[in-house]
């Protein structure tokens, strides 16, 4: 277990002992989104990872950083989303058990899909407190290690992963732009790009209706959004001390974008990309759109973070 | 031009002769639906292929195969669908023009891909009699040449080429599952199969609502459906003689599965593999779900045609 800030040798280590528990995803691209936008986008489709999101790698690496006896006892965390499918799945892979505090608001595709990797669910009220508390009985409880969404150096570790593979196949990239909610993602893709990169810069994206990061960002602590009500339910979350000293070390800028931007990005990526992809993977090229003149002409690279959406919930009726 | 059907080494040349020019498209999977059919199920995603399907394979083989005095008189075509695109996409690579005579029914993101591609759309009624009509006008005023979706070896042979990537990386697969409309798929399949398989059998897939390929299948002649009423737009057309032959050669089998099959199945894979398909792409897999004993623990490749759908209508608002 990492205690302090993942170095390129413990990326690389965590890259190693993750990869044969995941997918390969493909890096696509659209020549019509180039032409919309004036630069050369690419796209690593982590909406095709196992459990349709990234956060199979954080999780995947986290649980295989412990040690045997404490892996034995159980994971644990607390979530509504995709990290909740990731500890699910590692503890599948790993042969332990998993423990799942979630609110009984989520929703039930995301019920369902830890449901479906065997793991315990332990419902809550939907609030933090209640999450936290949940959290805090089962630990007693079982001796399952609490495996954080991203505050966790492991985690960031495995996140970062992502961005390596990219640097690996696209050495000459101008910008890696990734979503940012709790910020593991981006704080993993900021030491990717400095490690693996060759002056590759990193943009933070965020929706207007969750902007703590750019707060964050600006006055070096943790500072929760003025509001939260966005369409990209995965990047509610606020920072942490670890997510924030790196994301503040290594990010050049984090650009915000208005729900109606993040729905034109996702439209434009299912017409052109073909993907099934969730609003908040949306974000990156959204403000892309909006900050066309800054980038018109560099190579970008996107992290597509998950495709775990409920398309009926925007009408579709197959 | 090729005059016969295609050999080995004339499907060798044609992918070498059009690879530059295509994306070297990914082949996915997912756990879920192993699970769900007691199969190794392997995807080939043509939807992510330039112009959103594998017909882009074909028409760029059969452009380059062209004298290029014949290719500067430009290409013409008539198809309400995706080898329209294909034409209009290999026209604009090669710098000569693409005539395209579209029924005015054809959908609208297919409509909104050609113009795109900078060709000349001529509407004509929704039959094929309308279609021929319009071909021979443009090929009279023009000189274009014609290339026919599938009856053409020269398209055949480019089709071909989808299935000998999947065994070249693919080399122990039992099955390849492929949709059939007018045939120039699954006849390159078959070719593929034979040429590159190691007793890799090939499955046709058809929707029951244009089932003319398993009459023709059946009585050695090209058949008409018995009515034609499906979700399955892209596979309305019967064989051909030189797509049939081919079939009749190397195809194992040909199944058929009803609308409501084929859209379970869709939204099967768009749920599992999060990505974007026509209904077409669907029917391998629901022909594969409706007939789970017969295939049960063997090594499938579904071929995924195209990813050309207008999800707005299924309701989608994004």
């Amino acid at each position: 277990m990492l205690s302090q800030i993942p170095s390129k040798l413990d990326i690389v280590t965590s890259h190693l002992r993750i990869q044969d528990y995941l997918k390969k995803t493909p890096v696509l691209f659209s020549e019509e989104i180039n032409d919309q936008i004036g630069a050369d986008v690419i796209f690593k489709c982590e909406n095709l990872q196992k459990i349709g999101a990234f956060k199979a790698r954080g999780g995947i690496n986290a649980a295989l950083s412990l040690r045997k006896d404490d892996l034995q006892k159980g994971l644990c965390t607390h979530s509504s989303g995709n990290h909740a499918q990731a500890i699910a799945l590692a503890a599948k892979l790993l042969g332990t058990r998993a423990y799942i505090v979630m609110p009984h608001t989520a929703p039930k595709p995301k019920i369902n899909g830890v449901k479906k990797l065997d793991a315990e669910i332990i419902f809550c009220e939907p609030t933090l407190q209640a999450r936290e508390d949940g959290v805090e009985k089962v630990v007693e409880k079982t001796g399952a290690v609490f495996i954080h969404p991203f505050d966790n150096y492991d985690v960031i570790a495995g996140q970062a992963t992502a961005a390596k593979e990219i640097l690996e196949e696209n050495t000459e990239l101008d910008y890696i732009f990734a979503p940012v909610g709790g910020g593991g993602l981006l704080s993993g893709t900021a030491l990717s790009a400095k490690y693996f990169g060759k002056n590759t810069k990193v943009i933070g994206c965020e929706p207007e209706g969750a902007a703590d990061a750019i707060l964050s960002f600006k006055s070096g602590k943790v500072e929760k959004a003025p509001f939260v009500k966005t369409i990209a339910d995965g990047l509610l979350t606020n920072l942490s001390e670890k997510t924030l000293e790196i994301i503040r070390n290594g990010v050049e800028d984090i650009l915000t974008v208005s729900d109606e931007e993040i729905l034109e990005a996702m439209k434009i990526m299912m017409d052109n990309l073909k993907i099934v992809i969730e609003p908040s993977s949306a974000v990156p090229l959204a403000v892309l759109l909006k900050n066309k003149e800054r980038f018109a002409g560099k190579k970008i690279a996107i992290i597509i973070s998950g495709g775990n959406v409920d398309l009926e919930s925007f009408g579709l009726k197959i």
